[in-house]
């Protein structure tokens, strides 16, 4: 049986080759033609640049390519293990190279961290918290997330399992992204020229955006004045979608009750940075979506499969466009 | 314009009963052949048996009715603004008096609760508001809840919401009822006799039942023991339904990971019970699902067109049954 080497980044165990092979099975199964290849995981760095395909984080990608440079001329499939790939932005990709990112998996997780932070908050449980450890029985009211609205800038994956899960919970939904154009089941969608229209009528905003030079400090001082005193912000997308000064300002100002900031423009957040000790902000060390192995594997699976096929890749990057 | 008066146990004011007028109004504009009358809410004391219908919590219910024996016969439906009613289990009610709990609205806020504890716990996020306080930047892996099994004990309003949460979380889900007969979308319904074999299955137990004579101590030592080891077990039916020494056993032994308790054998719980400093249990005073007046105007006023239409009511209860 042919062998189809793949340089990785990473190293992967026998687990995460098998996993691929079920893929491949499945869909051979599925009648589709995939040929039969001994798959081969290899230290990228060991084989000087032998194998068409590479898989890694966009990090060590970036840094690869500048030790090996001669790889871009051979390589013609670079899979990133992250949805977001603003890391490999100044790369120069030869039209010969295809780049795709892993971009399926991260709607489910990405609500689980919004909605998990988002009901703690309106169901007062860190005040529940402190009343147990003083022994004390004390209700007090509080709003449903049913009813309240919902605002997503970006309607990617991410952005439209966002926008499921508040509709399960009966709130209203609304988008914003470039065209104002999109196939999404919201109750409002509007372009990034109206971003300040559709804040001014949410309750909650989330930022599921990359980093673009379009999307750069998108949340500045004019986009968070458009906010509903008393609105609640989470950043999910990248740290350059907000200017630090100006959502401090708005915090203090009360115009922002609370932001859930995951993503910063320098990571690990610098130890003197104001988000740390603000009492309005929950810092969390970009973790609302990790990519699991697991998942990578069934992604990547299914991707080698069409690969193998010649059938368009799943999550096909355009590097002059940012995403 | 005739007047229908209402014996109520709680102040209500002129919101309340304007709210109940639009939702007549509602379904006179849907046809219903809804007369028009005028709302008269009293307090009941000062009316002494007046009024055909009187609307209060049970326990309010319980006194009111101990206090005037006489009303029982005069009365023809009673509302309670709560879902359980086993306050009032011990009450002999005539059959010219229905009796009605409100139990549509608490689904969504029983999911808010059980979700939003059950991503916080899932996702860390005590861990990272401690590392926030120590501005120490670290990841942790963690599990998605998708793919993980969600046991609901009882099949009511509120179990049946939990259940299409859990699903819309990706998660598997399981559903006891006394008959193991339910029309519910879940991967599998068991009668209360297969509970064990339902139980072994979970990764998270919800208890979602009244109290009952059926129901009582229905999670005791050995049904505890039938569980997963690190199982997670939410309670927010009634506190009867746990036997609290076997469960405090099961948290001890790490068969139970951690409780969220909201209701408790007695209520306030007692200051000295070990649920309050126990660190695998989580205690909030009943509160995952309050009952917001606007949802019972809603209610109510459904109700009332229904009484006045002389259509069956929501919600009726059969106090034999003890739901």
């Amino acid at each position: 049986m042919e062998t189809l080497n793949i340089d990785c980044l990473v190293s992967y165990g026998d687990d995460f080759v098998a996993r691929l092979d079920r893929r491949l099975a499945h869909w051979r199964d599925q009648g589709w033609p995939v040929p039969a290849r001994t798959l081969c995981l290899r230290p990228a760095a060991e084989t000087c640049g032998e194998s068409e395909l590479l898989l890694g984080e966009p990090a060590h990608i970036l840094h690869y390519l500048q030790k090996y440079p001669e790889a871009l001329h051979r390589l013609r499939w670079i899979q990133s293990s992250f949805a977001g790939v603003d890391a490999l932005a100044g790369l120069a990709l030869p039209s010969s190279c295809k780049l795709t990112a892993m971009k399926a998996a991260f709607g489910p997780l990405i609500s689980e961290y919004v909605f998990g932070h988002l009901l703690s908050y309106r169901r007062d449980f860190l005040v529940y918290r402190q009343q147990q450890a003083d022994k004390l029985w004390r209700q007090h009211s509080y709003r449903s997330i049913a009813g309240e609205t919902l605002l997503v800038v970006g309607l990617g994956g991410i952005g439209r399992h966002l926008l499921t899960t508040a509709r399960h919970f009966g709130m209203r939904t609304l988008g914003v992204c470039r065209t104002g154009v999109s196939d999404v089941d919201a109750d409002a969608i509007y372009p990034v020229s109206a971003l300040q229209r559709a804040l001014a009528q949410a309750d909650v905003v989330v930022l599921a955006l990359p980093a673009t030079a379009d999307s750069r400090k998108l949340m500045d001082a004019a986009a968070l004045s458009a906010l509903k005193p008393g609105a609640l912000l989470f950043n999910v997308g990248r740290g350059v979608l907000v200017d630090d000064p100006a959502l401090l300002q708005a915090l203090d100002a009360g115009i922002v009750a609370h932001a859930w900031l995951d993503v910063f423009q320098q990571e690990p957040l610098p130890a003197d940075h104001p988000f740390w000790s603000h009492a309005g902000v929950t810092v969390t060390p970009h973790v609302a979506a990790l990519t699991f192995e697991q998942d990578l594997a069934d992604f990547y699976g299914d991707n080698l499969a069409r690969w193998l096929c010649g059938k368009p890749l799943l999550g096909e990057v355009d590097l002059a466009r940012g995403y």
